[in-house]
């Protein structure tokens, strides 16, 4: 089968490789409808060094099961599901919990260890606490939006979630990639009174104000900072979805945070430290978050999808096959894609 | 009248100087009849420099309305009230809000800049919105656990309320001051299921167990870590409440939390990063809380005391006279008293 590996530095490859099978009874293997590259697929795409043996890459998908372990109870061969960005068990403490990403027994896909989801073939580990089946078939026009339930429109979700975002609230959210329009749209759900978005490019900022974005700061940093305050009668916001996870990011999200706010933070954190100190602990400023338990949230997000409340595959802008993925991961790397669906 | 001023390190003096006046139409003075030493109080008593004017002490009080200003509704001459650590208005939109420590019009007390509550009259600013009466005369065996109510009671439960504690919670403490065991009768009171203390004080643990706490660790850094996730299976506490303030009480509390548990910190942080990173971003981590907007907490806990629920006036171990008060500082800065009470 056709599987996506990253070598080096801009150097993704489409490989032929042994097709994906069961290896656990509690395993499924689905043939993949779509699939998509995430913002975090691009980490180690500017900078890893070349190297022999390439890395597998990519945790979102859609497919239709092909094969099934012994042991798996809840679906059959032919079922359509939607995959989450990493497997859990479904039985553990943490997964009843809706903790799925601290599953006691969990497995990764892509770059967190586990086969590639860019490919033809994908395994999934522990499917009966993974997969939900999708009521529709393959050819569906929604096929893009159900596929933003693998990651990123739970993942802007969670950030709303962990920043408790009430109907009327300010929210603020930091970052524009498909991460952070789909925080817009979380926070539009959950009733937010006004949804400040820090975007400065033209076609995302108009995709948020779509989404329920009311407002667009294309400021940066300081003067970022300054105009949230101004927007804000000078006291910022009192939920701040932080999607980017840059040292700029974490510290624009902590000013722009109204006394006694909330910070969301799901953007994977390049830094090392947040700067909480005698100042935020005058001012009662909250961060939770991190990464998504997507599994938790795709119940209670793919109705609202398939009755048309929310349309977050319009963050698709880019469509390649298989073979020119290599171009999706050049767009997103260059910004002139949002994110990249990969039709097989 | 006689008020506490910090002139130079470990150099408390006791002056005479003008009694305390009505300065606005909305204040009150009130003769004190009981207060005592923070262990805020002690952050610049082992470095200030010697200098010619002294920075007045204290604010903790409980005393009787002797003068009113023209526009106080509530109050009369003669009611006994205490008086949470900062004056607030109790009209903007953040005392609505039960977030006094953000009020618009905020005054403070002691080192925050206004007068002493270490004095024989203090200047209640905003009294409508600022005191608690008490139900009691001041003679009354209550007066030591109804002082805790300005700060240290208060700011325990804060920490609490912060890290969310519910009933059958694992809730770890990291400290044992007044503050850290004020935590731990907040959490029984939440109904935590198991309440960690670490303490290497004797005397302090033991007032620990009498509180509530199911558990003492005597280690610190990493051997206090292992120590509480050996004590939680491996996992760490879902609730942890940091009342210290210290980088490594901090550090402590992120190594401690259980996945996707939350830290509710009140510990005046004496640092300047919280160590915040991918590790936290995959773990979930939580962090809220900071200065207790303790009147917010004055008319929950009150009741608890005059009933005898609680008896957080235990933390006080040292009585002494307004004249004797650098007796007080010094026995809490070499940690032979937990915390001082001042009678007048």
């Amino acid at each position: 089968m056709k599987a996506t590996f990253l070598y080096g530095a801009s150097d993704v490859r489409v490989d032929e490789i042994a097709p994906a099978s069961i290896l656990k009874p509690t395993d499924a293997v689905i043939r993949t409808v779509v699939a998509c590259v995430c913002g975090s697929d691009l980490w180690d795409y500017y900078s890893k060094p070349a190297a022999e043996t390439g890395v597998a890459k990519g945790h979102e998908v859609i497919g239709v099961i092909d094969q099934i372990g012994a042991e798996v109870r809840d679906f059959k061969v032919g079922d359509l599901v939607v995959i989450p960005f990493v497997a859990s068990c479904g039985a553990c403490d943490f997964c009843q919990a809706n903790q799925q990403t601290s599953c006691r027994n969990i497995e990764f896909f892509g770059h967190g260890g586990g086969g590639a989801c860019q490919a033809e073939m994908v395994r999934i580990p522990w499917v009966d606490g993974t997969a939900v089946k999708l009521p529709v078939t393959e050819d569906s026009e929604l096929m893009p939006s159900l596929l933003t339930l693998s990651d990123v429109l739970c993942t802007g979700y969670h950030a709303a979630v962990s920043a408790g975002v009430q109907a009327g609230d300010t929210v603020a959210v930091v970052g524009d990639g498909a991460v952070g329009l789909s925080a817009v749209i979380a926070a539009k759900l959950m009733g937010a009174g006004r949804i400040i978005l820090m975007s400065r490019n033209e076609s995302r900022s108009k995709l948020g104000i779509e989404f329920g974005a009311t407002d667009i700061v294309t400021e940066r940093d300081e003067a970022g900072i300054a105009k949230v305050r101004e927007l804000t009668g000078g006291d910022g916001a009192a939920r701040v979805l932080e999607c980017v996870g840059t040292q700029s990011a974490i510290d624009t999200a902590i000013a722009i945070t109204r006394d006694y706010g909330v910070i969301g933070r799901v953007g994977a954190a390049q830094y090392d430290n947040i700067p909480m100190n005698f100042g935020t602990i005058m001012r009662n400023i909250g961060i939770y978050g991190g990464v998504a338990p997507a599994r938790a949230y795709i119940e209670t997000l793919m109705p609202l999808i398939l009755d048309g409340t929310i349309n977050p595959g319009k963050v698709f802008d880019l469509t390649v096959g298989i073979d020119e993925i290599s171009e999706g991961y050049k767009a997103m790397a260059e910004r002139t894609a949002i994110k990249a669906l990969i039709k097989f």
